[in-house]
């Protein structure tokens, strides 16, 4: 299905290479301020164009067709569109007799039955996440103050981000990345024990982030390697604040106040320019195929803003659904 | 909320000091042969008693009370409960008073404004992982005769596990371990673009088992290191198989027919006897707290067998529902 | 599924010839006071034995098992079951072959593939409308001291209830009903536009209700006869307050602060000690068929209570629904 | 929310006086056959335009822009818009200051909390039910050759419909009426017992309909004043055929193979061109209000097509869900 969200919902549509696509919200209180200028510096920073980026260049400009008036949230249903303006036939047919290592070419084909086609291949396109940092645009002032803030670690292993990229555009190969998203400000007990703990859905909709391959909380795979003693962060004050951080915010799947700590891992860019070998159905044999144009040589660099705005999408369900827990009466 | 799954949909209930606790399993085929020793061998290997393991002795015997009819499942809920039989009771006061390190104490005392008291500590026992395991059973018969297989790959960063288990055990400390999981023979085609993806799904029911704090499907965290020439794996035949496995069977969210591999990272138990520090409540100051009885030195021991189950939930769900994908004219 | 609720969610399982059956509730806040007391009015008004209604003799009590610790909800899935005693071995093997008129014998049979025989049968019982009013119950308890009252305008096409039940237990048939329910003190705004609206909640809960054939809102099929100008309700003060009230207390899809209020239509009881007509499997021909043992003649008595227990679901769920909707900075 | 459905599922978004509305449709199938000329006829019977309805000019176009490539669904979510054309600046702010009887003018206004306004007069629209009817379009295709039909059967308690009508307009006031939906050919055994039966969705979607306050399911509530001797349909053939089908189709919830058959009481439209009386928020006082323009007198005239397309929806998703229970084994 392509809806996330309990209380906060919602659901993308739209292929890469069709007229639009976008993002349905559903469940926004009524009375949030939203300006167009609100979501120029998150889909700016999503956008393409520097240096390791794709120059493909679309407007992405936010179209709003309903659940805003006079500059406020009605409380009804938010739609959100983006035209596809630089839409390029590829050869897609191809992709299906050919399928690229890496890309859904071939899973695709298959689940669909060979009606995706060219709207397949789009369907799993990033471009896509457009509608999920517009959700983000919306979900941060649902939190505010709250703000999460994500930023790239090291692209291709390597901490010194412009050397790996220029040696990776040198060669015509991409390089992957890791991604820390930090979150400050959180109350105690979002989150729900088991299937709805914080880790559970912040992971649900981080894998929904293409190219995502890991997610990891607090000290993450590195508690595994770690003692009880070393490991367990000690409350120091009333408030639970504790003297280290190696849970990253959250016990028994619930915040408990600190700062909400995960990384992602981002793979390398499928898309390379160096010839590689896949099965081509219709030949039935192994061929070698080269994909044209120009491609993302690392992905990761636009994958921040997109990290922060589905943790943001995430703790506004959470923030929501915790109202209604209160008592009333 | 505490149920997971859209076809095939488990609900889980019951705390580790009350009566009973157990799973409420909906959306089943009717018709799948179940028997109550059907379940001994993954409750079994769920139990404790090994070294590194607690003690607690429970006859774990699942009670089936619905849903199942002369050895058949009906096609309706299938309620599956397990009594608690040597609950002690715990200091739980305290508990709300000065929280353990790692443990829910302090997140759950203010999540539920304090009724949830010796209820609320045992909400979040791993003990609910019974109901798991019981599900599982059921939904690796749906899947059969694919067969998710987790083992244990390091404890406390140490491939000799008997080893590090015994230092643990010595020291009064605990350790973590990392789990890898297995599964072939998926049809190509499982799971959804974006939000329902294969990842999403299995990350979502894997962060709801206690004390799993990463997960990583296929080279997961060392993709991020790795060029996408090595990363892309080349698909070498007409069923879609590839030469290497760095995608861990999964492209764009859905199954490609290669093996499914992911890997968790379990942090070290919480509950040691060793002296820790932490704020307590009635006095307004850090005092030393210690742990009474005994305590897994590695619950990752024990959770192999939960993430197979984990997994077969995922899958019979996912295969359930491609069902009503297939055209119907 | 079994399921219904968006934040007050109730599952319903077992048959009324296994062990036990119930209700799994999820959803419900902390701090809820319940002590076994609250449920025995509730199960007493549902309970059989009043002429009319068939001696079976259970002592319905419910056994909580989860969720309430020391006399309050603890925020956890509260899980009530109740045991099946006087439970008898019918002939289902004949039901399948020689299906009861009116009864789902026919149908489940097909939709369950066999393996529901004897299950299937109890699937369907009235006695599963036990884990109703107990969930009920608590429902009242979220929404007092708004309490939805229902009550028996007439049987058999008459008022005088007595008289059409004596008439109708000396023919050995039986008789239908209808029921009407009101709630006053609702606040204005519970419920959605479109596909979440008062209507359609409660609707959805009534014919879930086994032998409800019917539901109408305020004038309902008499508004269908109606002109606007009659059936238009004056808002005549500043709390919405309304001079008629043909609209049920619902505008749009909304509550509007009048009082809620709707009718259901009950079939007569499927099972009577008439003979019947029905086609015969094992024969392949038509073939008389008597229902031994005695029956509800008139399950309408017994439903009035159900009637306000699915009420109060459906208000708990609307107003902890309306809690989020809360602007939240 | 403003989603229905479990496996076919459908989101209405928009307002009457914004930019564009319609239907995001998830879970469809790949590779039905869908073109724009499939629209047209549900579409031109939902229109206003006839004697008793109102003379709005829209082109009600569909604009598909996802989902659909080539002629034929693609699997992935379907985005359907219509544009509003002939929206005129309608006086909303006094809607609020003084609200029509029989809308939703003061229930949306205390629900939104003032910020609705001009949207929120409009998230209530008739309008948005054009997006029920092109999501029906493509539910026929997915339950065809199964095509259920509705009718009106009276107007304002008349079956002499244009005698009814032209009184209506003569008198500047509106009248209701009565829709009957049938629907041949479904298989036995779709819908669920208790809270999925086919009544209970059928019915949800039904009360999602403006001017919707009854529905009643084959005798509906006349059943409530026959005997259990005279409502039994007896079964008469080996595929489940009855004698007569007071039942409706439907028994213990499933179909039972039968013709299914409702019957819906639609409200005179609220918009009358009489003068009423109603609160004015601003004076503190009743006072008299008159609505300008021309309305429907007979909203009863353009609901069958719709009743048909929530019917196909509903039916769609049970049988898709149906696939699901097959064994796979």
């Amino acid at each position: 299905m392509n809806t996330a969200g309990r209380i906060f919902r919602i659901s993308i549509f739209g292929e890469s290479h069709g007229s639009a696509l976008g993002v349905l919200i559903d469940g926004c209180p009524a009375g949030i301020p939203i300006s167009p200028e609100d979501f120029q510096e998150d889909l700016g920073r999503r956008k393409s164009g520097n240096p390791g980026t794709t120059p493909r260049l679309e407007s992405d400009i936010p179209i709003i067709e309903s659940g805003i008036y006079n500059g406020f949230t009605s409380g009804g249903p938010i739609l959100i569109r983006f035209l596809n303006e630089s839409t390029q036939s590829k050869d897609y047919e191809n992709l299906q007799q050919h399928p690229r290592p890496g890309h859904a070419d071939f899973t695709a084909h298959i689940k669909y039955g060979g009606y995706a086609a060219r709207a397949g291949g789009g369907m799993f396109s990033g471009r896509l996440t457009l509608g999920l940092v517009a959700a983000g645009v919306i979900a941060k002032k649902i939190i505010s103050p709250i703000l999460p803030a994500a930023s790239l670690m090291e692209v291709g292993g390597n901490k010194n981000i412009e050397q790996a990229l220029s040696e990776a555009l040198a060669s015509g190969d991409s390089i992957g990345g890791i991604i820390e998203c930090r979150t400050q400000g959180l109350p105690v007990g979002l989150g729900e024990p088991f299937f709805d703990s914080i880790e559970s859905i912040i992971s649900h909709f981080a894998f929904s982030v293409p190219a995502i391959k890991g997610i990891e909380f607090g000290s993450g795979f590195a508690a595994a390697r770690m003692k009880g003693s070393e490991h367990n962060d000690s409350i120091i004050d009333a408030s639970g604040k504790t003297a280290s951080n190696h849970a990253g915010g959250i016990n028994g799947g619930l915040s408990n106040g600190n700062e909400l700590v995960f990384r992602v891992a981002v793979k390398p860019t499928s898309s390379i320019s160096l010839e590689q070998e896949s099965w081509h159905f219709g030949n039935q044999a192994m061929q070698s195929l080269q994909i044209k144009g120009r491609h993302d040589a690392c992905i990761a660099l636009r994958v921040p803003v997109i990290i922060e705005s589905i943790t943001a999408i995430a703790l506004a369900d959470f923030l929501l659904l915790a109202q209604q827990r209160k008592l009333i009466f």
